[in-house]
């Protein structure tokens, strides 16, 4: 059977791939007046006289949303909410059996992004967390930055920010193996969609030298004409001598290349124009931005692909349910940039020194340790940063994750 | 313990009652590329071609949204959408223990019922149903009504419904036992609220003689100053003969009380007032309207009340749960009339000719028959009345569940 088959007949014999299920059993009387009335009101009591004791009470605590409008799902483009609902479902699978997270698919019928803010500020009471998913740029940007700023719980763009956490925790090892210090390096960013702004942003909050992001266009300089809002932004925080130029021109000395394009755009020529034992990330899906083969041949020393019949797969299965599950385990009001740092780190210490090779700069998606290593690692930045409700669970959680790698 | 410790402890060390668990396991790079990237993108090519189709491949066959404001939960009052939360959760465990369905609730913080019918709509595309629960009154009738309307889902306000539907069945057996017609009897409905409107509209629709609905004014009639827009409706369907006058007036010589309003209002001499053979609900809860044996020693003949501690208990367990397995099974685009009233009847059923006694003419909510069987009749009523779009599955359940009663 074709993988096409294969998939569809997965659908179809399950009706999807999810279900709900009960953590109490009401088979008697008393075991329904506990559950439900006449028992149920005293948590509701409780909640109504301090709103905070819905954690101790519900599923908030566990609880988080899918968030879809369909409008740019995986690489089909703007296919709609219902067709987006498989993938919605695919996460929440992903979140449980990664991280433990009980996360539900919301895929909502709403292009416009204030009235898809609005509707899931009206819903958040439910969730303890929300997971962007799938939503088309530039809208995401906006759609994220008002949601994390009006809503008490963490709001997560995973198309943009899991891919910067898994590429810095292999760029965090790449350097090491190079020997050579974050602030001296030179990094090509290719693609300014989501994902790049993201990476950029990232790599600048972790102190990385110097970034030049690398658009259709060309480098994206300050002053440029018709720039978007959000490149405006990449504009100003990046490429300090305001070079212009194409990306074979712009590569000229870099140390690092991240693409989050398209298939096919770095030449060889292009590779063998960089500084000494140049790192990849060529992350064009399924097809990367340059064979491995090919970067290889050309002089490259450490290259990682989102695929995975490669080394160095960069699959964001590595950061989501492990960040959401330390963030919910201290009932995180946000995830900001140093629980998102916080999870780069942990992921690349789990690539031990004597492990570290070219082929080995960032775990394995099915390592199960990393979930409970980036969890743990997260819960104490944001207890530390801050944004923690409650601060009791992390070192329990850190302790048994280290033991897990012992 | 007390009641409120055991349910504080409960719902404590659960941190709530549900969990979102999987159908399909992850466990290799073949598991995730058939429930994630890449497979999962066959099924929403399927389902951009076919919107129907969303129902072979995803959950939203099974999943219903329990969804409340928290303006009118049990008989707390608007406490709010956080507070409201553990009675979702609890619905939603009833839904799943007593009919399969895997429900999900959703919190909304939003009282204009405008606001709260746009987002149920934009989210309706995770659902195959949408249960409403604890909105209050007269808000519901015009969030249920036009929801009703304008999506293709089955949409439920189990306040208003649920009880209905057991009164019916109720009644259907009571008016067996007394040797009574349906066509000749005068039912008083006490409570022109969520739950009396919609007993009202249930009774009418199968053919009860004549209804007379009392609220604290005394009986509702046609003509009667400052009525609400649902008072006027019922004015107009109900009291053919425009009486007017106090529950104590009107209910001489009728065969039947409902009460869904408060307790203690109805007296052993206005039971007295009534004409033989008495059929008694009094639903008020936790006290009822009157206590069952007041209702004997008045003359009732027959009494049901909330109650798990008498005979007859109404527990809207009985409905919700079949009636959305039936409607899910068949894929209906609404619960209508048709589908309630089998409900009634399938109910009714439940207990034999043999077995009918005054203290049996409702069956028991953990009775395992009930769910299966009025499911199958709903499944049934809606392929009848054109509602579903499916109809394969109907019959081999209506057998199963008559093998389960045999």
């Amino acid at each position: 059977m074709s993988l096409k088959e294969k998939a569809l007949d997965l659908h179809e014999d399950n009706q999807g791939k999810l279900k709900v299920d009960t953590k109490v059993k009401v088979e008697t009387e008393d075991d329904l007046s506990l559950a439900y009335s006449p028992g149920v009101a005293e948590p509701c009591l409780e909640i109504k006289d301090d709103r905070e004791k819905i954690f101790d009470y519900t599923n908030k605590s566990n609880f988080v949303a899918v968030v879809s409008n369909g409008s740019a799902v995986l690489g089909l483009g703007d296919i709609g909410s219902e067709a987006s609902m498989p993938v919605m479902e695919g996460k929440s699978v992903l979140f449980k059996e990664f991280g433990g997270v009980d996360a539900f698919p919301i895929c909502l019928d709403e292009e416009d992004p204030d009235k898809l803010i609005e509707t899931v500020k009206r819903m958040a009471t439910t969730f303890g967390g929300i997971n962007l998913e799938d939503i088309k740029s530039p809208e995401c940007f906006y759609i994220e930055k008002r949601l994390k700023e009006e809503l008490d719980i963490p709001v997560f763009h995973d198309d943009q920010h899991g891919t910067a956490i898994i590429v810095l925790a292999g760029l965090i090892n790449s350097l090491k193996l190079v020997g050579k210090e974050k602030e001296d390096v030179r990094v090509i960013v290719n693609g300014a969609g989501a994902a790049g702004t993201s990476v950029t942003k990232l790599l600048l909050a972790e102190g990385i030298g110097e970034v030049i992001v690398v658009d259709k266009e060309g480098a994206i300089y300050e002053g440029q004409d018709s720039l978007t809002e959000s490149q405006e932004e990449l504009a100003r925080l990046t490429n300090p001598e305001n070079e212009k130029g194409s990306l074979s021109q712009v590569i000229k000395g870099a140390d690092v290349f991240i693409g989050v394009s398209v298939a096919g755009v770095l030449k060889k020529e292009m590779v063998r124009k960089m500084a000494d034992d140049p790192i990849i990330f060529p992350m064009a899906n399924p097809e990367p931005e340059i064979w491995p083969e090919d970067a290889f041949a050309a002089g490259a020393k450490i290259v990682g692909t989102g695929r995975s019949d490669y080394p160095n797969q960069v699959n964001n299965v590595m950061a989501f349910p492990g960040l959401f599950r330390g963030a919910l385990d201290v009932r995180a009001k946000d995830i900001n940039e140093e629980m998102k740092v916080a999870a780069s780190y942990a992921l690349a210490e789990l690539v031990s020194e004597e492990e570290l090779t070219a082929d080995y700069v960032i775990p394995k998606p099915f390592d199960e340790r990393v979930g409970p290593y980036v969890a743990a690692a997260v819960a104490q930045a944001a207890v530390e940063s801050g944004v923690a409700r409650i601060e009791l669970d992390y070192e329990t959680e850190l302790e048994q994750a280290k033991e897990l790698m012992a």
